[in-house]
């Protein structure tokens, strides 16, 4: 029997749409009944995530837990959370329910250690960098992490900011390629996508390459988990 | 204060994931906060429209109001049904829950209407073309109908199902500019993409000229009742 899949989303709303396109891809199916039943809720009303943990933001625990709460009311069988920052608060979404909630980073890690990766260029938000929460699931799996140096890492903050979320400044303006330049200088043998935001600039960039995309790394361990038939061997 | 958008969903779920995209960008927003609450169930256990109203296949209505009512239950204060076909169930859907549920095809409607377009080739599946689903739309619209010839007809099924929904046909290897100039012969003055899976797959060959994409229309629709801020003034 398969599995409903539940998607804490709205981390953007844009990322909430790519992970469910994943899920769709990455399921083989050659009519809608094959595909895997799918409820995502793209709560927009989550506060942001490195405003709370760096800024003294509002603490986004409770509308986390409240929309995981509703996707475990409405059915839901299995969790994800297509959002790499919000797995700082990922303790207090697991406890709240009970089903499993997959931890995204986690599984970014596992696909990046089944690679034979031993250095990996972590492009995240302020928020994900300085809590830990790419560190821990990357030291866990015995692969090394580099972060970008400060001036770029402020580049990586504006792609996610003012290239995806806010479609304010135009994505050639970033200099994506000084970014992942100063990560191989800094001993990156791959990059791992470790905000939801940022397939979504990388796609359009066409620099997809050597990236390891952390939402396809979820929406393919997610498919597993709810008995799909993945069209996938690995998220890469 | 925004409303809640519930997305009866998963027919197909690439077409959910489509509508869900065009809800984010037809709503003018600078971050996360900005965007409208959405619930999209995309429930692929609700059996093929076209086979129940054509061929004797199993009836969608209890799979629809279940899912409507599920999204009710989830907090969804409207209620869109991203598959054209699956008006056929729309009073029986809109009778199970106290939301309004806005009508694709009469959102269509409305904006050839708003275009002073005449005359419009229909695109779509064979239950929603002999079920007069949109017959009935774009004539309460003054709007005149017209539909591909049987072979042509053929083809835009084949689009639809092998094409898009199965992946098992290339695009290119289907005549859709064929279709077109069919149409345009029977005195079609734009088109309307009236089924849900054919935006995906005019706007991969570069056909959205002359298109109205239901799917943008109601996405349109449910931004302005959900109290959003449009992005664009109509869906062309």
């Amino acid at each position: 029997m398969k599995k409903t899949i539940g998607v804490i989303g709205g981390m953007g709303p844009a990322a909430t749409c790519d992970l469910m396109e994943k899920l769709v891809a990455l399921t083989r199916a050659s009519r809608d009944q094959e595909h895997l039943h799918v409820i995502a809720d793209s709560n927009t009303a989550i506060p942001d995530r490195t405003a709370a943990i760096l800024h003294g933001g509002a603490d986004p625990t409770p509308e986390l837990v409240k929309t995981a709460r509703r996707l475990e009311a409405a059915g839901a069988e299995i969790l994800i959370m297509p959002c790499n920052t919000a797995h700082f608060y990922y303790d207090a979404v697991a406890a709240s329910v009970s089903v499993p909630v997959l931890h995204m980073p986690r599984e970014a890690a596992a696909a990046l250690k089944a690679a034979g990766v031993g250095c990996a260029g972590v492009l995240a938000t302020d928020g994900a960098v300085q809590s830990g929460v790419y560190e821990k699931a990357l030291s866990q799996a015995g692969v090394r992490a580099v972060y970008p140096s400060p001036p770029m890492q402020e580049q990586v903050m504006r792609l996610i900011y003012q290239g995806v979320k806010a479609r304010s400044v135009p994505l050639g303006d970033i200099p994506v390629r000084d970014i992942l330049r100063d990560l191989r200088d800094r001993g990156a043998e791959k990059f791992v996508l470790a905000c939801t935001e940022l397939p979504l600039a990388f796609s359009e960039l066409g620099l997809l390459a050597d990236c390891l995309d952390a939402t396809r790394a979820l929406a393919l361990a997610a498919v597993r988990a709810a008995g799909g038939e993945p069209a996938a061997a690995d998220p890469w």
